[in-house]
């Protein structure tokens, strides 16, 4: 079988999820899905009370099933694939969730959520959890290499087109789906994969993480009635990469594939910004905790980084929470102000207060050889004196990345902000002994809110 | 307000929306809109028992809330999302539905199926059901017309990315949102339309149909609420039209909004092909039916047409009834063997028949100032001698339409093809009455199959 045969990428992906080996993924790879999957319910924590859950939640709860899931944080409970759709939302609200820094994929957000609802449902253990979780990962991730970075800057909002794709994978791994059922899945998957850069900072961008999630569920599940699509779904002549992509590098789909982890190259969030933002708020944060500065001395302030941190950050007239996540002004504005960048920097109120007080003027220079962890922060002040931050790499990189301790952190904070009541060290004992547990569907039980 | 604020096209057509009397509708547009309603419950009997509307219903149905509306031609009941997803998929899975001439959208399988299943679990009166017909209908085919011809050129399902601006808009009519909550339903729609070309002729295209028409009535209900979007989904920078299209035409959106209407415009379909094809068959049938023409006498076939139909229906080795319907080859084949071209003729059996049996060789000569509806066919027989035939204007195009009693007859034919036990008079005559209905959704409950 070569790749030039119609399918033969799609098989070989296929073949990949249908026998893919529990003991030939690396201990590392399945550390990070772990540390993965650690991470995403802790954000799910952060978003779940927000409006736009708890209005996706009455408006489809009526049409929910009988109610086998639990909702992270929440007392509701709904059917596995609304509960998958509840539960992205509110993982990826903040864009808190985690990162595949070469697409900027958040890979767990469609995914797990898919998989913990599956198996709260359904019994499955810890093993086959994170080997569906991995190889959802692989296949999201490397659609989303195949397609960038055209496809995101087009206004794809790639971790919904692509995020449905591991849904859609990990869903199957669970049901076991032969090579066959997979290249269905791709095919159901294909046809339902959307979702637009233009919502970003708005409820609609939650709707595409959630289909992704529920969705990417359904594809497998039809898959396994024998629902089928066309052979070459990914690859055909106007298959999801030619559609969806500008000159789609199928080498990425496969080389490697079994070998090379994308999943195992996840990174995670210290701040609930756009990613970009993070050596920025490093750099910012660094000069707020130096002896003597004046916040209200600051004229203006200069940024040397890589074109994307101008292209997606750029928003000096952000007016809510959520579009701030994507602003430098505000970012550098409230944690030069406050020190801090936790949720609450990035809540309404706070970005009522550095529109009032003022944001600084920022001087954006592109500079393709940075890295997005790395930024140089030229800051002048009032008197013209300039002082600098230089970050190299930004916490939560893959350069440095965040500690199991800190995303432990992490999440004990963000459940604690959520007021939530359930034994936190048991959830986090769950993830991290996922590998020998009998019951995985035990950490939706103990994530959800306490009746 | 212009239309070069951001926004205001959507604006405009979200006012025209939520403002629209239903005496401003002309009396024609309102008899094509039942005349779209009848044919579209013609072809959900055709295929409501088909595999991909029996695996999806089995796998959607344990996930189904309160089963409040019917399925045409079924027994079974389900939510009015999972009603309105599964008569979509059945309306439109032969390709036997209606159609707008100028982008090819089926503009009543995702729309129709939405407004009647909400019909039937809310009291609807016929007017409001047909005005939100009116309604949507215009919303999706104007985006179509903006889109035209580069998006389903380039691989786009429009049926489905247009469909679920036609369902939202038209369950939005239902609903009496106000000018905000159609813009919203814009955004929500926006980042879930999906839907591709490579899977038609498989089960997975009726998925995004489905979609089209159950995700479009949520993307109203979730506006009903309060979730929202960005102000410009479809002419933002990274909004739908710009990421779904190439040079979208603007002014199709809101030019002669209200006064020149869309579903005037649709045209239904005596076969269950592509309707590329019906000049075709059309003239393999005239054929057929000359006195002394034998089939095993054809050695080759010309076609002089519009560019599309070789570009759509040039497919001499298609193995399935559903890969046949868009199959130049295997339509005349069995149009000059049998003298008919009903749905049997495009069955697993009919292929099979026609590929032993050996279809004719064609030879496309695109001629783009043939319009679609125009066949010039010119037989070659063994001995030498030509036969040909012209047509000029295919049965049920819009300058040879279906008349109201033919859609009368597809439907009983359909029905009687389903083994329906109902009463097929009533339910025509519950249609051709809609306008001073007080229960729209009694059409549900006549079109389901009897227990």
């Amino acid at each position: 079988m070569t790749n030039e045969a119609p399918g033969a990428i799609e098989r070989q992906l296929a073949g990949f999820a249908a026998t893919l080996d529990w003991q030939a993924i690396p201990p590392a790879v399945r550390h990070e899905a772990k540390r993965s999957i650690l991470n995403i319910v802790g954000t799910a924590f952060s978003g779940c009370q927000e409006a736009a859950v708890t209005k996706a939640l009455h408006a489809h709860l009526p049409y929910s099933g009988k109610p086998a899931a639990s909702l992270i944080g929440r007392q509701e409970r709904a059917d596995p694939p609304l509960a998958a759709f509840l539960n992205a939302m509110a993982a990826n609200i903040f864009d808190y969730d985690d990162n595949h820094a070469a697409t900027i994929i958040h890979p767990s957000a469609p995914l797990a959520p898919a998989l913990l609802a599956w198996a709260e449902a359904a019994p499955t253990q810890g093993a086959d959890l994170l080997r569906a979780f991995v190889i959802g990962g692989e296949i999201e991730c490397r659609i989303g290499n195949a397609l960038s970075p055209y496809h995101y800057a087009h206004g794809w909002h790639i971790t919904s087109t692509a995020g449905i794709f591991g849904a859609g994978f990990g869903v199957g791994a669970l049901l076991r789906l032969p090579e066959a059922g997979f290249v269905a899945t791709l095919g159901n998957a294909a046809v339902q994969s959307a979702g637009l850069v233009e919502a970003l900072g708005t409820m609609s961008k939650s709707i595409s993480v959630g289909n992704a999630a529920r969705q990417g569920m359904m594809s497998a599940l039809l898959a396994r009635d024998g629902f089928t699509g066309p052979p070459a779904p990914l690859t055909g002549a106007r298959g999801f990469l030619r559609v969806y992509g500008d000159a789609p590098k199928l080498a990425a789909l496969t080389d490697g594939l079994g070998a090379d982890w994308e999943i195992g190259r996840n990174t995670y969030k210290p701040y609930p910004a756009g990613v970009v933002l993070n050596p920025v708020i490093d750099a910012a944060l660094e000069l707020a905790a130096r002896p003597g500065f004046k916040p209200d001395r600051v004229q203006g302030i200069a940024l040397r980084g890589h074109p994307l941190l101008r292209e997606r950050t750029d928003r000096p007239d952000v007016m809510t929470g959520r579009e701030a996540q994507v602003s430098a002004q505000h970012a550098i504005a409230v944690a030069l102000a406050d020190g801090a960048a936790g949720l609450d920097a990035f809540s309404d109120a706070a970005v009522a207060r550095t529109a009032a007080a003022g944001r600084p003027t920022l001087t954006f220079i592109d500079d393709p050889s940075y890295p997005i962890a790395a930024v140089d922060m030229t800051v002048t002040l009032t008197d013209g004196e300039t002082i600098e931050a230089a970050v190299r790499a930004a916490r939560g990189s893959a350069e440095n990345p965040m500690t199991d301790s800190d995303l432990e952190a992490k999440l004990k904070a963000l459940a604690q902000r959520a007021a939530f009541t359930g034994d936190v060290n048991r959830l986090i004992d769950a993830v991290w002994t996922l590998d020998t547990a009998e019951d995985a569907g035990a950490i939706m039980r103990l994530a959800a809110a306490r009746p």
